[in-house]
């Protein structure tokens, strides 16, 4: 058996958001990892081994995937969304570096990444011009997350923030919310969109004056408007031109 | 018979690339709206029209597939891509500006946009914080491109750029490159992905100071690299640390 190696992204969480794609490297597989609520999408049949790990647990994963397509496995590694998006493709990249290449096919398969399945569900807040930031500190300095705000905001990028906030990192998403108040006006507007594609989606839409740290936690996906970023009905969208 | 309009993306070009979701939604179609090249990737039946019409003309296309849908009819707008990412959700909005609520129901679908997918092709480069510029200066001016890429670069964003080139705006690209070699010096990684998932498909990466404009056009991604950009084997990744 010749071995391979998949990095899937499965989207948000509805499996009408799955890609053929994934979907068909899912059913040839022997072996699919992932963090716990990721594998727990995966439907179980006969001849596929499911490998759970914890969240943090990225390059050990990755160097499992590797071990296992060098046996001659077929594996996937799933990611939610996409696996380019603050997710699984980087670590195995990372767990490659110092190797020989592999004799094994790799392949990443792309997939709906939360900030667009939540940009869908509100409108099209990412029209324009945008930028996705990691707000989770675990694996950068925080003073670089607060650089990046202020010249994200002078940029006037709408913006996209995966992980914006955990029971481990209570505060920066706060001190986050603050940054954007003195770069952008109590008026932006700002969106918090929990749960996407699950029965237990969530969206609201208000200004940044209006805006607090609880109403984000780890199954949110934040979105703040650009300075031309308005509603129109029940939607939220920045229009296609700046002047 | 309800009339119903979706604005649906139809990801970069292969077909194992549109989701189910998107698919449910154009099987059930009485008419599909788009540019000439996205029209012509849906398969004619009876019982669908196909309404194609030219670049630039967004405005009127949302207008027409409003029509249509309070008519009665279930009306898809196709985007190339995510339609939430330089596409037409923006213009559907647009257009409903000033307009009473529509009775009948809009949903925006998400697809597979094309940074992703080139992303996914190369490797990882947009797998730390990133930011996605229209190169195209007919909606804003050019000053606030410049703008964001000075400011984007600063922020030691990767980038992922659309639209960087056309044969109505030669030398955009040119300049774009200069500010960022001014920028970001000549090491920094660029990849150019051309018409990515299709059997023209296209990669290659190398530095900005080999970079030149007629590396990209209409049917370019272009993917600059952040400063911890690199690469491992055959592939480009960003890691998921930044010091």
């Amino acid at each position: 058996m010749t071995g391979w190696l998949t990095v899937a992204g499965i989207g948000p969480g509805a499996d009408d958001l799955v890609t053929p794609q994934v979907r068909a490297a899912l059913d040839q597989a022997t072996d699919v990892l992932g963090y716990i609520p990721y594998v727990a999408r995966i439907p179980p049949r006969e001849g596929l081994e499911l490998h759970r790990s914890d969240n943090r647990q990225e390059l050990y994963r990755a160097r499992g995937a590797l071990n296992l397509a060098a046996q001659g496995r077929r594996v996937v590694v799933v990611s939610s969304g996409d696996p380019g998006v603050f997710a699984m493709a980087s670590a195995l990249f990372e767990a490659l570096e110092g190797q020989p290449d592999p004799a094994f096919e790799i392949r990443i398969l792309p997939g709906i990444t939360a900030m667009l399945a939540a940009a869908a569900r509100l409108g099209a807040p990412l029209g324009h011009d945008f930028c996705a930031i990691n707000l989770s500190d675990n694996l950068k300095p925080w003073a670089l997350i607060e650089r990046r705000l202020r010249l994200a905001a002078q940029a006037d990028f709408a913006m996209a923030f995966y992980n914006p906030r955990s029971k481990s990192r209570p505060g920066g998403f706060g001190r986050a919310l603050e940054i954007l108040r003195e770069e952008c006006g109590p008026d932006r507007l700002i969106s918090f969109a929990r749960a996407i594609s699950t029965p237990d989606e969530c969206l609201r839409t208000l200004t940044l004056a209006e805006a607090t740290p609880e109403m984000a936690d780890m199954r949110s996906m934040v979105i703040l408007g650009s300075s031309t970023t308005r509603r129109v009905g029940r939607w939220v969208y920045t229009p296609r031109s700046a002047p």
